[in-house]
């Protein structure tokens, strides 16, 4: 239980109403109870307040005058409700050591804070700094460094000689460092080209379930500082990703792009290899970039669905348009005379 | 070895010829030996009844005049066939107990009848049903809920407090419960936003290889009783699947959308989040759904593939519409004069 | 380290230069020290041979003027790339036994050659080929086949029964042989048709992370010699690949349909199912098949990306198409008229 004094502290608030009131976790406006704190971000939400049994609410100063419960005024509620639900769900990870059943190298370099949970396998060379967390079932192939302070929660195979930074979170079934698709063309047969580059995964990553970074084939696939990658996500081998940028499920990157800073690609966006996206580059849903990105912007392909009898006529008419340009210009060319 | 007789009162069809033939298994009309059943449903297939070495073959009333083997006559073929491939390929589930290789928990609920295979761990606060098989790998964090009959086929990840029904069948790879993609921008980085909801997976629900489905940010993701979802699907959190919905491979669904009840998304699908898709909806193939559903039907906006240098050019007059569309006006101002 | 002429002896080259001159592996033209080999096969980097200080490097006949260091001139620069760089990337793979902590069905067969990794679980009637590698916590259910000199990187699944070739390499978080996704609708329930067949996956073949391809409905699912697929490819009950074709990441292909030879596959390409797709096709990122191919030839359907604004107005352009046309059609008949 935290009072609503010590929540504002950390978020950097001002409380209005009783600063002691105390509160176990967060809930929405709608189900939250007298000791839950919930937040106002999204104005569709604003009705709710009147009818909340919320501990208190985060909302910014120009809501105010709408809450009827306690309130802690900050400049940005997503933000604050962010910081605080983290105070509130701290984890307490107070657990050090090796379970018996992990299989360790005796060639390893391990904190003495580390926790490696059940079943975990790590190979040779592998160096593991303060506090991490490997989880159970997880895999660190020969080589793999890991920072200070990163958790990887289950099922995460790390291969060979990848390096990852501190502050990282990686969630069930990630692989990073497998082979990059190299192959080439030996008279009708693929040859594998081998894939002795690696990866670098930078500090304060976070990387979904399931999601694949390839190694890169010469030089290193490289993940820069605070970039968060959703689940499913394929990067291939020797993409470069800048800081802060978000990538959102089910994208893939081919080979050798590269990806600006703060940029934000939307879910199950696909780009071809050997591009440069400069920063700041938003792409829209479902959009296949196929050039370059040299402006900042906001970029698009994706079709919105239709109803199918309306999809069908208008993929036709879309077949016809080399016809129906060649008639317009017969058209203008007859008013002409 | 199961008798023509046994067969058809159990997928309640009425058998033509001998009754008392036995078949083995299930195969193929044109692969189909005497000890084994075949099935009749497309009719595109019609065409191999005559050659068929089938024991016999599942057909409704009309195709009966075709057949010249023994039939099992049923109202729905496909149906009736899947039941009776259910009957001759029932898995001989009578192991009991824990592999001496599992970790679990001493905290943990288990019904006697369930079997936990090699490799297994199990954290604390877990309650397992009746004859529920926890396959060889697989993780189940702190507070997982199972219900009977369920059974994991093999290293799938149930992330910390998930709570899965009945007679659930998850296949190897997929990550229940994993944190969705909540993150909030503080002055150009990305922090975190806990995700401190689950995830709730009714009954008679599958769920297919790889598949991801995160935990809610604050209320938990729910999928309904009779959902079947394929593979690599990803599953954004606070997503409301309704009963009897099929999800093929490949779909993403971004985070609070809700899809409702006997929808079928084929593969590819993109929807984008906060979207309300109403019962009965069919979305077709690689489609991107950008808005709210609110009329029953079939959608779609995938872009059926054409020869490549036809595509350069309607891609090209798809660009040029614009300008076609200002000529047609200039053309109609003209003639009107 | 290996001498020029060792090298080029491997892969059918002419040293120019100093024969003996010795490298330790390879890295591009811009890093590589003298102890280093580089290639050159894209023309754009010709720009680089001058500054480089490559111990030596690949080249075509035709590049070898602009070389000022030693050189081994071979007809494929790329393909010489791949063999050498795999002579100097050799993995010492000496190791031999069975990891104390495996847990293996007695009633297997496993050549005295094999090396079977830490937490591996293996089933009964297993059977597995000379020098073959299964790496950290992979699992062979029951009956599984593998042949001679395959390896499973790590954490792989293969379901029951699965066969698969020699010189196979299976990247981290595969599943092989899951339940292909069979439902037949029983009166508005779906239920489940069980997956009866088998995956055979063929000689040669390289399998990507986290890729998935399920056990075929009756018959199986057949993965052709020479076959090679990225990560995250998702390859559907009775799917067929024909021998040396390349299916590059993200890819979804449906239910029975049939792959020719020599196909190429590009990043997040679909195919719906019962397709017929001939011997030497390739499809473009992200395209949509709908309808077999019969030609060979290349093949697309996805839309670039462009400026959000833009791709607005196309898409209501797009939709205003069938207007535009019959706009046309009414110019036409007053021009006449």
């Amino acid at each position: 239980m935290w009072t609503l004094a010590e929540i504002a502290k950390h978020i950097d608030g001002v409380v209005h109403g009783d600063e002691l009131h105390q509160v176990r976790n967060v809930a929405t406006l709608q189900s939250a109870q007298s000791d839950q704190l919930s937040f106002l971000s999204n104005t569709k939400y604003t009705k709710y307040l009147t009818a909340s049994n919320a501990g208190a609410v985060i909302v910014s100063q120009d809501k105010l005058v709408d809450v009827p419960l306690n309130a802690i005024v900050v400049a940005d509620p997503y933000v604050a409700y962010a910081k605080a639900a983290a105070l509130l769900n701290q984890e307490k990870n107070n657990q050090r050591g090796v379970h018996p059943s992990a299989v360790i190298d005796a060639n390893c370099s391990l904190d003495p804070t580390v926790f490696i949970s059940a079943q975990v396998v790590i190979g040779s060379d592998v160096e593991i700094g303060a506090n991490v967390v490997i989880g159970p079932s997880c895999i660190l192939l020969d080589g793999v460094k890991i920072g200070d302070n990163t958790r990887l929660i289950a099922n995460v195979t790390i291969c060979k000689g990848v390096s990852i930074g501190s502050n990282v979170l990686i969630h069930p079934g990630a692989v990073i460092g497998a082979d990059g698709f190299g192959i080439a063309n030996d008279h009708g047969r693929w040859i594998k080209v081998p894939q002795v580059g690696s990866v670098q995964i930078g500090n304060d990553v976070e990387i979904g379930a399931n999601t694949t970074i390839d190694r890169g084939a010469i030089e290193d696939t490289i993940i820069g500082n605070g970039v968060k990658i959703d689940n499913q996500v394929q990067i291939a081998h020797n993409v470069i990703i800048g800081e802060h940028t978000v990538i959102a499920g089910c994208v893939g990157i081919a080979g050798s792009t590269q990806i600006g800073a703060h940029c934000a690609l939307a879910g199950g966006v696909g780009l071809v290899g050997h591009l440069q996206i400069c920063d700041g580059v938003q792409i829209t849903g479902m959009s296949l970039v196929t050039k370059s990105i040299t402006v900042a912007g906001a970029y698009s392909s994706g079709f919105p669905a239709e109803p199918t009898e309306r999809w069908h006529r208008n993929v036709v008419r879309y077949r016809q348009m080399d016809k129906l340009a060649t008639r317009v210009k017969k058209l203008e060319a007859e008013i002409k005379n």
